[in-house]
């Protein structure tokens, strides 16, 4: 299913997140996530040309801001809904999501993995309680065996983005960095499936503050899709940011078309420069895909009349082992 | 210079900072230090049985706690005094603060490191403005370069940590998080010229919260000087953990054996280990020194009556291209 290029249309035929469902999420994560800090450095701020504040949702729980979305989706489910328990396909932070807001809330979560996973994927899942059943490294098997897993119990879907449920969570991580530094002019924000940017325009709507995505060249579907007025996903991307590889869903294709002022796409290198100046600078853990706003940012120049600047950094899982620019 | 294995004859000699430098010490250097956040991890909570609260001073201005007595000291000089510039030997953390301090107030930082000190150690010092002297790689040579300097320019010489205005400086930094955490049952620091352990045992005086240090097995001078009630310097230390291979001082050692409850000792593959839980979990850069306090309490035990504890990460200065579990 393709968004159709008249946004207006589009908007009125789908069940879009509104911000009393942001609200509603905040208050419902609130016993079981984190508030992030927001940090920042003069050496950074110095060599991009602006005044930086990284919300730094790698300290979320599981690492990443997919906490937010899955603790919503789980814990917004009715108690017969929630008593199959929960499933999704993801080989990435939200599968480990899913799991542990399963495990808070004390249901089954079955986590469809593609069997080439990464080790440290599958241990994530596993230490939060999660039960992972193997299936080919495809789209259509993803779904297929997520489908087979239903027929005999009727879990719960949770999409890792394509969910009004989800995008309703992650936007409650821009509602936190905007009370937390107020007078932002901007916010810019990873692109992948597109459940934080959609969030992010959700949350500042209405506010004045300018929100921007930013994705690798090599995964470019949000600035394509933006520019043609329709989804073109992508093919086979070959970039570091693991977490961006996905392309947008209908849901978040047309929030980010009304709310979104532009994505901002950078080159594999500078994702990784931007990527070891926050460790360095930062002191924090922070995974490719976390970095490509600043790396978006630095390699574009700073957007006309966006001084300060809101920057998710999106997570923090990664593999201690083998650092991309070893 | 040694102290007297009688403590009261020893400090009554010494002119040791008290409470009132600490306080005046923390609203000298609030323009310019950051307030560090404390964080904390369920899944480390988990693995060393205890409630910890991390202070992630590897957040602070330079990457560690280091900035806070530096900055406090430079700002305590008469103008007549500073005006001349400031002075040290260091190749480490010390070094980088100074010089940010001494530009911070608009005087001169001259810091005297031995020729092979790492470039990255080099590069920081430049970064901040302060002015390199080399000197062979000795102690004698370090003290002797100082003193041809301060031969031709009255420099205000500023010791790394055996200096009541750097241990005046460093205590703020338990100061804070007894605030922060209210309710702690113990402090653990590291420990090496002993600033950081010394200002926490300051910190903590008089409140009932017990302070343990912590260094590596392999430069256990605290621990061997505490137990001869004299100070014992450890000579060539062979330990990945960097910041912490000097020994004690008269003023530091003063305050420990008045202080602090006692020392704990870990080897290098569990400071290593610690390390790499801290990148893993917390999502921090963390240096190995700063990694010593959560190994030492994991190997040790936590110590009995401990249950909430605060650990002080006392810096993120590390090398990314050569990581320790590599």
């Amino acid at each position: 299913m393709n968004v159709s290029s008249d946004p207006g249309t589009a908007i009125n035929s789908l069940d879009l997140p509104g911000r009393a469902d942001m609200h509603a999420a905040r208050a419902r994560i609130a016993p079981h996530a984190h508030i992030t800090p927001v940090l920042s450095s003069r050496g950074i701020n110095a060599l991009a040309g602006a005044e930086l504040h990284f919300k730094a949702e790698n300290l979320q729980r599981v690492g990443a801001f997919k906490f937010r979305g899955a603790c919503n989706a789980v814990f917004s489910l009715a108690n017969d809904e929630a008593s199959h328990g929960v499933i999704t396909h993801s080989s990435g932070n939200h599968a480990a999501a899913l799991a542990l807001a399963a495990r808070l809330r004390g249901v089954t979560a079955r986590i469809v993995m593609p069997d080439n996973a990464p080790d440290v994927k599958k241990a994530a899942v596993v230490a939060y309680g999660g039960q992972i059943e193997f299936c080919k490294p495809t789209e259509k098997a993803r779904e297929e065996t997520v489908e087979r897993l239903r027929e005999s119990t009727p879990y719960a879907l949770v999409h890792p983005f394509n969910d009004r449920r989800i995008i309703a969570g992650q936007a409650t991580a821009t509602a936190e960095l905007l009370e937390q530094v107020p007078g932002l002019d901007a916010v810019i924000t990873p692109v992948g499936g597109g459940g934080l940017l959609s969030g992010a325009g959700l949350a500042a709507r209405g506010s004045g503050v300018a929100v921007f995505g930013a994705e690798p060249a090599n995964a470019d579907d949000a600035a394509r899709s933006l520019a043609a007025g329709r989804i073109i996903p992508v093919e086979h991307p070959d970039t570091v940011a693991d977490g961006l590889r996905t392309s947008l869903g209908p849901l978040t294709f047309a929030l980010i078309q009304r709310d979104v002022r532009s994505i901002l796409t950078v080159g594999e290198d500078d994702i990784i420069a931007a990527m070891r100046l926050l460790w360095e600078r930062l002191k924090v853990v922070v995974e490719p895909s976390g970095a490509v706003p600043l790396a978006a940012l630095m390699a574009n120049g700073i957007p006309s009349g966006a001084r300060r600047i809101g920057v998710i950094l999106s997570g923090g899982n990664v593999d201690l082992k083998s650092l991309p620019w070893q």
